[in-house]
């Protein structure tokens, strides 16, 4: 029931233009290396995991018209298709964790014919996809088993199918508890300043066929307290060893009303989210962003000019408002430093 | 140091219009009763103190030009101008308590001579805003006393001197504090869905040349975690018996976050914010406002069409989360139970 973010179909990438959401649900082919460039770019396509898989299907399509049989001249033009990928949004990992993958896949190959280079080379791009709908399947399931039929949830930011290839983070539990016929009721906090809960989760959720409503972050309060929320699941940008959360902004807030009121908070994230270098939340740098997110909206400015601002990211939430970390190889209870360590060292699947 | 939001000058009223306000400071004469009517209704002038002063000067500027001495048809035409300014904001509690004001001024009054029963009437709008501003000087001046040189505070939506005559509520004791020459810092929450915290209540404090930092509302956890604020001052809609507070939307949130990180939060409120008849925050009914306020922002529409919403316009802050309230006669502390009693009866000054 989710809708796949990215898919490869009939020799050309389809992607849902995020731009269009909330308003408009439009596909559009991609067919080239510049297109996919600009839908990089122009956040038609964004998230983590979804910026990376695109990423590599873009190299893909950068190589895949080449005609020539020197192999020497099929590498420097798959290396220059990933250096013209990477250009498009600089600053995101995936894109580089992306590229890598391609050059690390073309790098232990034995083979040294063009065309059956591409073919490994599409091939990888596919897997990207199937390896995330699997850990983004295999968090759905172990979440679901938390939510009984009849539950209110609530959810900030978007940990969505249309983050990753197609079931998302936090979403993933609720999306297959209604594909298991469970009625759900899901508040969703708009998600100041960039607003991505009331954007894209409401219209995830209702493509869905869940019960959806939307609120401001600041009514959450409120919600908890008077509205017998069963449980809170986000997701998370990082964690560290002892469980301690970094995801967007607000999530603390989260964390203390959760705490205060009585409803258990999961994080949902996939293992190659934990950070083995950081301990503690103590560890986590938080980037600041543009004062201009928060003082427009769309063209029109809303506080005044000579106003300071203090706009992060992201917040961390320490381990001890969180009940549980959902991932894909269960989940994942306190004490979180044993069982998380416990859990990192199981081989992966 | 704050701008009065309404005064009484060579003839005419002036207020500044608030509409303009983050991006222009614009004070526009009101010449007659219709000019005040728009000004209402446009919301040029807003907050339930100021809406009251202004409805009396506009019943005012609408006898002020009868020139009859037939006291029935200066006593017609008072009726007329109280309906007409009644109808600007039917549902502002505040203008209808101005009009009936009046009518009681006009009641008592022996006198029958039309210029002299301008001449009270006049009096009477004029003493609102020293009443008013009487109110405002007295909780700054008991609030002032909490904060100390080199404060970091936190105040929520807009309790400030453009929702009265001039001080305001919760601002009153900052602006006092930046008057003696104390320095603070105060963090302003945004306020969604209406923006009073980054489009007013910012400006206000700039103008007093108070150190101001803009955030979004679900930062106030982050902020309080690790800014050292050292209190959170907001104002209030209703106070019950107890010591539960009604106030804007969000309210809540800083209370529990206030108690979990040992910040004190103070409400600052005039003693006709008592409601004598609601025993604890249950009795207060919350009012539901339109959903477009959250799903729109200016013209641009950012949340599905078939998404729900719940927007209340207020919640309820049990009194535990509360250290005191400021009010005109002094700090009320702990147990509010008896301390509210004890501070309703003392004669009002």
């Amino acid at each position: 029931m989710p809708v796949p973010t990215i898919r490869w179909e009939d020799g050309r990438v389809i992607i849902i233009d995020q731009t269009r959401i909330p308003l408009e649900e439009v596909y559009i082919p991609i067919e080239n290396i510049h297109q996919m460039w600009e839908a990089i770019k122009k956040l038609r396509i964004r998230g983590a995991p979804a910026i990376g898989i695109a990423g590599a299907f873009g190299v893909y399509l950068g190589i895949k018209d080449y005609f020539g049989k020197d192999i020497d001249g099929f590498l420097e033009a798959f290396e220059q298709s990933c250096r013209y990928i990477e250009s498009s949004r600089p600053t995101a990992v995936n894109l580089f964790w992306a590229t890598a993958e391609l050059r690390k896949t073309v790098k232990d190959t034995e083979e040294k014919k063009t065309e059956k280079l591409k073919e490994i080379i599409l091939k990888r791009c596919i897997r990207m996809i199937d390896e995330d709908n699997e850990v983004c399947l295999a968090i759905g399931k172990n979440g679901e088993k938390l939510i009984k039929d009849g539950y209110t949830l609530l959810t900030h930011c978007n940990a969505g199918g249309l983050a990753t290839a197609m079931y998302g983070t936090a979403l993933s539990p609720m999306f297959l508890a209604r594909q298991n016929g469970k009625n759900i009721h899901v508040y969703v906090d708009e998600t100041r300043p960039l607003l991505q809960g009331a954007r894209i989760t409401t219209w995830e959720l209702l493509h869905a066929g869940i019960k959806t409503t939307l609120i401001t972050d600041n009514m959450a309060a409120t919600v908890l307290k008077n509205k017998n929320v069963d449980m809170i699941i986000v997701g998370a940008d990082r964690i560290t060893m002892n469980g301690d959360t970094a995801n967007k902004i607000g999530t603390l807030m989260l964390g203390v009303l959760a705490k205060e009121f009585g409803v258990p908070l999961y994080v949902a994230a996939p293992i190659s989210t934990f950070d083995p270098e950081a301990k503690t939340g103590d560890d986590i740098p938080i980037e600041e962003r543009d004062r201009e997110e928060v003082i427009h909206f769309g063209e029109r400015q809303t506080a005044p000019d000579d106003v300071d601002v203090y706009n992060p990211a992201f917040d961390v939430t320490p381990a001890e408002y969180i009940t549980g970390i959902i991932t894909e190889r269960g989940i994942i209870s306190k004490p979180f430093e044993d069982n998380i360590q416990k859990t990192l060292s199981e081989s992966s699947r």
